[in-house]
């Protein structure tokens, strides 16, 4: 079974999602055989890649927020984030542009280092006092941290283009899926679980996806199927 | 969309249905949004790993052809991978078991270099002169071609456990979903296409399964979505 998470970085939700639905992951008696993957979405893609902001000016500047809402609104994430055994910096973080770690993701994803790297990100922007968004050598050290090559991460940041189709690609299919918001659990392409649900709600979605699983419709011509088996290859008549 | 393709690189049908499936994929709208998986599946799998013979041998010996029918069989599976436009050697070929080569896959697979080693894998079994199966170097030097590191792929290679839980599980995974010979092409695990079917029928299935792709089932708690959003992030009251 393949579980695909739509998340950005920038999300808290999609942080303390993660740790939920692993929560619910680890306790799957076919953890083994489920493979998950993450996809990209940005929160915030119009905003420039050099327009970085405290989380706080953002949230009263973009969403009209009163700063002691929007500060109450942040306390109140690290505290659901401590409850999954999360750090959360309540306090001076940065908001930024995403689309330069969903390129790095997307090449890690190819290196098998995704999921290490996409961890090492959400720690690195919501519980580490050196914002992600300051510089490409802060994301080259997390790529490093996440067994990447340093120089081959420097040229992926380097060049706008490298991988910037697969996000667009992972965004695209967001859209098609009816995902209005972040994080988005899709499981075997049949059952959607939106939002950080609590891991109760994952350990449902599992098991109902694993067990609800249809046979597979098969599509085939009406001649002789040439395949291989336990029994031999089928041999061509002619 | 994803399609998955459970093979084994000693099986003729795979070689030759690969490159139909690549013909109706590379003509397929929507190329660029379908990732493709190889998974593992042995033809062979309780043969000794040194237990090397010729096909021929094998043919006769395994499955009581005669001789001329068993080289019937290979000239005319020449003569079907001809009209594809691979090469396929229909004499003095050998035989053997896979389970070193799948293992070596899913590292490969880890590294994002998975479709390149299969097709010279393919290549190397079924159009060159030098048995795959006759020693490591041979693999390490296909694997260095496909891009991967020689001394991380003798490594693996020398370590039997080494992905072997990975090729297992693709197996498991095959004779739930109910094939029971190779190749077995399953999109979205909704569609199976059975054997080396003509372009037309994977043309059909890609089609059928993008275009029929079933909205998702959503599985939440009653409570709000936790999640962010164009809007922003929803804030837990109280």
């Amino acid at each position: 079974m393949r579980v695909e998470i739509w998340s950005d970085i920038a999300c808290p939700w999609c942080y303390v999602g993660k740790a939920r639905f692993e929560k619910a992951l680890e306790a799957f008696p076919h953890r083994d055989d489920v493979e998950v993957v993450h996809r990209s979405f940005e929160l915030d893609p119009n905003r420039a890649k050099g327009d970085i902001q405290p989380v706080l000016t953002m949230l009263t500047k973009k969403y009209g927020m009163s700063e002691a809402q929007a500060q109450a609104g942040e306390d109140n994430l690290g505290a659901q984030a401590a409850a999954e055994g999360l750090d959360y910096r309540t306090r001076d973080r940065d908001h930024g542009n995403t689309f330069d770690m969903h390129r790095l993701l997307h090449f890690a994803k190819e290196q098998g280092r995704q999921d290490e790297l996409i961890g090492l990100l959400y720690r690195a922007n919501f519980a580490e006092e050196r914002s992600v968004f300051d510089d490409d050598e802060r994301l080259v050290e997390l790529a490093v941290a996440a067994g990447l090559d340093a120089e081959a991460a420097r040229t992926v940041l380097a060049d706008p283009a490298a991988y910037a189709d697969e996000v667009r690609a992972d965004e695209r299919e967001a859209a098609e899926l009816g995902a209005s918001g972040v994080p988005f659990f899709v499981l075997d392409r049949a059952y959607g679980v939106s939002g950080a649900q609590p891991a109760e709600v994952f350990a449902q979605a599992l098991k109902q996806a694993w067990g609800d699983r249809p046979p597979l419709t098969l599509i085939q011509d009406s001649g002789d199927a040439q395949a291989c088996g336990p029994d031999g290859c089928a041999v061509p008549q002619g």
